[in-house]
């Protein structure tokens, strides 16, 4: 099994490449617009998305590097374009260790540039003139909408339930990244089966991924993921390891545990009771083993394609964005 | 000449029939998503966009019902999109007269279904298989979020100029009415002549509604347009009459402008400082007469097009959005 590492290096060429395009597609003739796009687009992302587009691309034997770059382009100013909108949502004061654009430039810069990068991504994708891919894309920014809106709509609701939890995180998380994989095969033009095989591995890798970030929110050192302990519980986001405590707790600890909701007063004092709690109700382990389901069902939507480098690469990640130093 | 009650008579039915349809188109499983959706599309919104559209492929000679409603609607969404992400950059209190959504669901949510409309848009558009329609729509949005941005990054500042101003209408409030008319022509399949004209008819007439509505701010009486007088001017909005008064006012009269502008005093003495200042150097009548000429614009571009009731309805379209009373 291949390491994370040798999967980002024997990628970089390629993904320098895209960069330059991704780069380049964003020049706009409005100052701010280039100010904001270029200090978030600089400003450290992993570029995960066009990293499953390129191999799933190879896996299914495309090697067109335009469309592929292109393509790139277009998913990373979607998920640029919800990061400005999360950021104003969230009022996050931090993202990835440095201020966000709604610190530097206001709520309102990164709202309209973040509407303009949304409409730069689907303008980009109907110059590739595929029905099939447009269609694809349209329907994942419709649904990560609607991800977003439920996500918002459940704020600070308890009694959300683990079914909620899991649709929010596919619609606004795993839709993308699974539209990152099936990508691949939509502009290789290659078989349904594989396309479905690529959409279902990105969907469940997206959801383990976002299981584990949010169960990590619990664990994390606060410093290398740019945000600090607890947060998503100060922002009203209730997450997989809080609904297992709440199912499983005393009746005693759930009213404790509605009362801080209530209070929102999440000092060190309240959030460490939470995690106690957390840690001697198996919480914890049961979102992060969960996370790792995920994963392997993603593993296993694989099966359809023989062993290759290029499969071996997915498999990788799956196991990747599971652990604890994403 | 007709006149405007008649022509929205006259395609009572048709607008009716394209309502049903725009609303159908609506649904979402999210009840939120609903609830705000509903409201801003039930909020008196008069559906200029989707009559535009109707006339002008009429005037192509196509009568496809279903595709015109289909454009309507995309149209609608667009332009809803812009006016949920609008009232939060503007931190508006009221929209036609009513509380708009950011004040009954939140901020959050207005910039979400904003979201969740852009995409429904584009989608809808991408159901449509035509690529014309697609690349006008998705350079529309562009455009128009870079013309918003552009509005920002000049907000307050009284050294703009005219051509920068005429610049931000064109794209955040012409283009999207252009492409309204433009459509038209798209779907009708017709000559890139026909299509040259309706795109600068629209374009025209959306620069002269703009400029008269901007105008009207510093004139209209603030019950019947439910915004109150002087509003642009409060929220730092730098418009045509005011650059004309800049221009020609005296030193003295300048630096008092400048010191308004900068104290953020709008109270009703300095209000009435500034309309004062303008009516005495004719800036309000130097500006509608400016939106009367691109009216007279909009109505030349349509030479090609021989005189039919279609032709008739786009002529008195373009008069009534430089009436007071629109």
């Amino acid at each position: 099994m291949k390491e994370m590492d040798q999967v980002w290096s024997d990628h970089k060429t390629f993904l320098s490449e895209a960069e330059v395009q991704i780069q380049e597609g964003l020049q706009s003739k409005v100052a701010l617009v280039n100010k904001v796009t270029h200090h978030i687009l600089s400003s450290g992302g992993k570029r995960i998305r066009p990293l499953l587009l390129i191999i799933s691309a190879h896996l299914c034997d495309y090697h067109d590097k335009e469309r592929i770059y292109l393509s790139s382009g277009i998913l990373e100013f979607i998920h640029t374009a919800t990061l400005l909108h999360d950021d104003v949502i969230d009022n996050a004061e931090v993202r990835r260790g440095i201020a966000p654009a709604r610190i530097l430039w206001g709520n309102q810069a990164s709202i309209l540039v973040g509407d303009y990068l949304y409409t730069l991504a689907l303008s980009h994708a109907v110059q590739m003139h595929s029905f099939e891919m447009n269609t694809l894309l349209a329907s994942t920014c419709l649904r990560m909408a609607e991800g977003e809106t439920l996500q918002l709509s459940h704020n600070g609701n308890l009694k959300m339930g683990e079914t909620t939890y899991l649709e929010i995180i596919e619609l606004k998380t795993a839709m993308l990244i699974s539209a990152s994989c099936r990508l691949g095969a939509v502009i290789a033009k290659t078989s349904e089966e594989k396309k479905e095989a690529l959409g279902q591995f990105g969907k469940n890798i997206g959801i383990a991924f976002q299981v584990a970030d949010d169960t990590l929110d619990y664990v994390a050192d606060g410093k290398r993921l740019g945000k600090s302990l607890g947060e998503d519980l100060r922002e009203g986001k209730i997450t997989l390891p809080l609904l297992h405590l709440l199912k499983h707790c005393r009746k005693e600890d759930q009213d404790g545990l509605n009362e801080i909701m209530d209070s929102k007063n999440f000092d060190h004092n309240n959030l460490s009771k939470v995690i106690k709690l957390m840690r001697s109700h198996g919480s914890i382990d049961y979102a992060l083993k969960q996370a790792q389901d995920y994963a392997n069902k993603a593993k296993s939507a694989l099966s359809v394609f023989p062993d290759s480098p290029q499969r071996q690469y997915l498999m990788t990640i799956a196991d990747y964005v599971v652990q604890r130093d994403h």
